[in-house]
């Protein structure tokens, strides 16, 4: 259970926002940043500790519908890469300075471990079924997921963490994310199929009306309208994970980083399962992705960046993690108006 | 004399940056900018080296007609703390990296410089004269905030540095960024005006009126189209010498940064001056500033961050240094398909 976040603060934070020596609210977006944060800590004196980026990766069984630009093997290739030092979210990670954990919760390969040792396995099955026909895992797999991804959340915060940022590998996630979107929200789907990582026009109407016929499947199931069953039947292992590890991050009282199309839709389903984690959830980025500008404003969520990121591996999340930095700051080393002798303006 | 950006190495580095392992175009925003920052430094491997932040203070004769929510005495109020560390350009300043130079160019106060030896003195005079009269400055004040920009560039560049932030503190200086927009974009004044440090609706009208009627007396002068007489006529000193500092950087072939409207302002009156500037430039930050949205537009500037920052100093575009550092990073880090061996994709 994440507990609701404490307003009672609220006032005494604002003041103090108000009274650093600038003109009220010209800090923008830091601003609230700066609230959200210490609203969390509860502490008008937040302080960022240890950040860690958990990278789930699994494969798709919708993968097989010819639903992605990229081929499935990308999936393992790039789980092996990060241990190389090279792919996106690695750069990004140093110099930022995450602790990066890659964990394969469904990846269709066998990896050599001894060779990669930089890979948790923590693997379910080899990559989901395919949701055109039945269900992509059980209740037991999704409940395993689930508790993964808690699981991962839990040793980053005993390490010390409290800034947890979340991100995927999974050739052909953005087909489960669009669904989510469009169930969990009740948008049109054809508002909620974008390109992903590369699709032509044509392309992008053939995931439409693969998912389209997947989900109109799904709508005869008796139980339809449950959460719980709406993730389950379309998600992947790595974005279940990825679900329980915002869970769990949030309930231990830390700052959760939201990426781009995939973790928003994620960070959706999340809410889902338990409202409160609203006052936990950062959106660090407005990606590209057909449908993202609109999830996130349905969630009500004001992203940092909007640099047209569309990498995933949770790269726009880490990119951000400078402007919490900022945004603590100010509440720290910012003086007064007061203290400064500045005539206050406004 | 700046020198136009040599454009042969674009196909080599956009070939390079295409082929790191990430679907081609999904960093986004950061590989125009590894683009822009290696055609600047003539190399696929660009290195930042000894960030510089320079802001010039001065104050306003039009600030007498009541066009900012502020008090004139703000400027050298702030000035004297920036010394202290307190303001929002010492925090960011510290947060990245960066050397700070304080610089009076034309503060309207006598300042005590052995108790604030962070202030460099080249006080031109105690303020600008009104523009709704007369020209803000002479000819000779003109080069001389001209050439003390320049020098100051000149001081980063000999220090090592190659990425070069200018800022402002100086009370009312929205008012001229906003007749520069006007005069050199050819844009109704109405559209170039907005609320600065916090106008309410009807002190953004009175300061509309204000500006309205100081350019319609200026467009009675027979030198009206002179663009020196233009900028000379309304900047202040702080803005001249941004502009000074901005075209030797750029001729020195450094990264410009660009903050917010005023700056913004200063970088286009810099483009009219020598338009090959524009290859050196980085939009750092769009604020809120009524018009700045339409300025940035018209140049054609993509910028990086969109914060709703409106505070000055030049914090927008300090803040917007690690996504430099990250496009750096990515043409310096990123491993490529061939060598990763992960199957090519779009």
């Amino acid at each position: 259970m994440i507990k609701p976040i404490d307003l009672s603060l609220s006032p005494m934070l604002q003041n103090k926002i108000d009274n650093l020596n600038k003109p009220k609210g010209s800090l923008g977006r830091l601003e609230s940043l700066a609230l959200q944060i210490a609203l969390i800590q509860h502490s008008a004196s937040p302080v960022l500790q240890h950040p860690c980026h958990l990278l789930f990766g699994g494969d798709h069984g919708i993968e097989r519908e010819g639903v992605s630009a990229s081929p499935r093997e990308v999936t393992w290739q790039q789980l092996i890469n990060y241990g190389k030092g090279g792919g996106g979210i690695n750069m990004f990670c140093r110099q930022h300075h995450f602790s990066l954990r890659v964990i394969d919760v469904g990846v269709d390969h066998q990896f050599d471990l001894t060779e990669n040792s930089h890979i948790t396995d923590r693997k379910i099955a080899y990559g989901t079924k395919n949701f055109c026909y039945e269900a992509a895992m059980s209740a037991e797999e999704y409940q395993r997921a689930l508790d993964i991804g808690a699981e991962q959340a839990e040793i980053c915060f005993n390490e010390g963490c409290n800034v947890l940022s979340v991100g995927e590998m999974g050739i052909a996630n953005t087909s489960p994310s669009s669904i989510l979107m469009h169930l969990l929200l009740k948008l049109p789907l054809e508002k909620c199929v974008g390109a992903g990582s590369g699709l032509t026009k044509s392309g992008i109407r053939h995931k439409y009306e693969v998912l389209s016929k997947a989900v109109e499947k799904f709508n005869r199931c008796s139980n339809k309208d449950d959460i719980n069953f709406i993730i389950r039947y379309f998600s992947g292992f790595e974005m279940v994970a990825a679900i329980g590890a915002m869970l769990k991050a949030a309930e231990k009282g830390m700052i959760v980083l939201i990426d781009g199309f995939i973790m928003t839709a994620c960070a959706l389903a999340a809410s889902k399962l338990d409202p409160n984690i609203t006052g936990y959830t950062v959106f660090c980025h407005q990606g590209d992705e057909g449908g993202h500008k609109l999830m996130l404003e349905k969630m009500n969520a004001s992203p940092l960046l909007h640099l047209g990121l569309r990498l995933g591996e949770g790269t726009g999340a880490v990119c951000a993690y400078p402007l919490l930095q900022s945004a603590v700051n100010m509440l720290n080393e910012m003086d007064n108006f007061a203290h400064a002798n500045i005539t206050k303006y406004f």
